[in-house]
């Protein structure tokens, strides 16, 4: 029996560090695949298509939607995000362990489908951190982080459905966190039910 | 409300390096405490009492037993070995973490008064990797390795009861697993009610 991937869904508010939080973790473990969001928003300077985002036009993207390719997809300041669905499932067959970066809306989707997946949620350790982040990013209108800090008290609602919350105050330590519990994961007991037997009738 | 500590179970068949694991864990990870057994059995060369064990007569263990002093108590080779309860109970209420490393008889008597506690399996791969472990200890008549290795078979049976297997194939990467389950544990949601609570309603 080949073991399957194990699903790793990162989350939490705007402002929270999930992208460098995963960027990070990326280089610290060995054997985890990512999956790349498909979005209808404008690339940023730097962000390069097929790797940080698939980039898709409105209607190429509704062509997705409407195909059922999506594992989730969510609208968020007038954008829309979504996971390809086949790219994941192939990644989990193959036995690879898969992060994806999302939004707690589209997390609860997943989660529907996926309850054997890991939810991590990323955020300070307080409001007023995430306050000041926002606000000290710089590439969004005043507008824009009122809406998101707004967004934000909705998020944190859902913390109640997550299996970890991972702080990040410093990012060094949020990293640590977050390999910490990918690598503890991998060696659950009931994840290895093969080895489990194999010791437990002491074959070889 | 103060947070209560966790307690970590570390167990497996005789030979798979509990001792040393959890010797270089102590050293890794920051705010562990660790519960002394008591003990029957004479002290092994450079054992020194009340940091290795606790030597006790014969006598004395049972007036131990008598009084319910023990979180739990096995028999192993003729020498009785117990998990005094004050002492665990008085970290776990300070708010330590706690490690017991025991033998998997001992952790099912604790897993029955402590299912939130966390169970780690520490084996090596396989059973031939076991069995020259125990030829090798070079402390031991082979009639006691061999007794050794037939009560390990039993002990493999319990693995099922455990949450997480942590391979001891090589020292430094069980020392990482068991390092990670500890800080994974330590971030998990549930263990944090008081952090989710104040993060879902935006209290900082």
């Amino acid at each position: 029996m080949e073991r399957k991937g194990i699903l790793f869904v990162l989350s939490g508010p705007s402002g929270a560090g999930k992208g460098t939080v995963l960027h990070e973790v990326l280089q610290k473990v060995q054997g985890l695949a990512v999956s790349v969001s498909a979005t209808t928003r404008a690339p940023r300077p730097g962000e390069i298509n097929g790797i940080h985002y698939h980039f898709r036009t409105k209607d190429e993207f509704q062509q997705m939607v409407d195909n059922n390719e999506f594992l989730e997809h969510v609208v968020k300041f007038h954008n829309r995000y979504g996971t390809p669905k086949a790219q994941v499932e192939k990644l989990l067959n193959e036995g690879k362990d898969v992060v994806l970066e999302i939004e707690t809306k589209g997390a609860s989707k997943v989660r529907r489908a996926n309850p054997d997946a890991v939810y991590i949620f990323i955020t300070p350790s307080n409001y007023e951190e995430l306050n000041k982040r926002l606000n000290v990013r710089g590439t969004e209108s005043p507008e824009v982080c009122a809406l998101r800090l707004k967004i934000a008290k909705t998020e944190y609602k859902s913390i109640r459905y997550y299996d970890y919350i991972a702080i990040n105050d410093n990012l060094d330590e949020c990293v640590n966190t977050v390999s910490a519990i990918i690598l503890a994961e991998r060696n659950k007991r009931r994840r290895n039910a093969e080895l489990a037997d194999n010791l437990m009738t002491l074959k070889s």
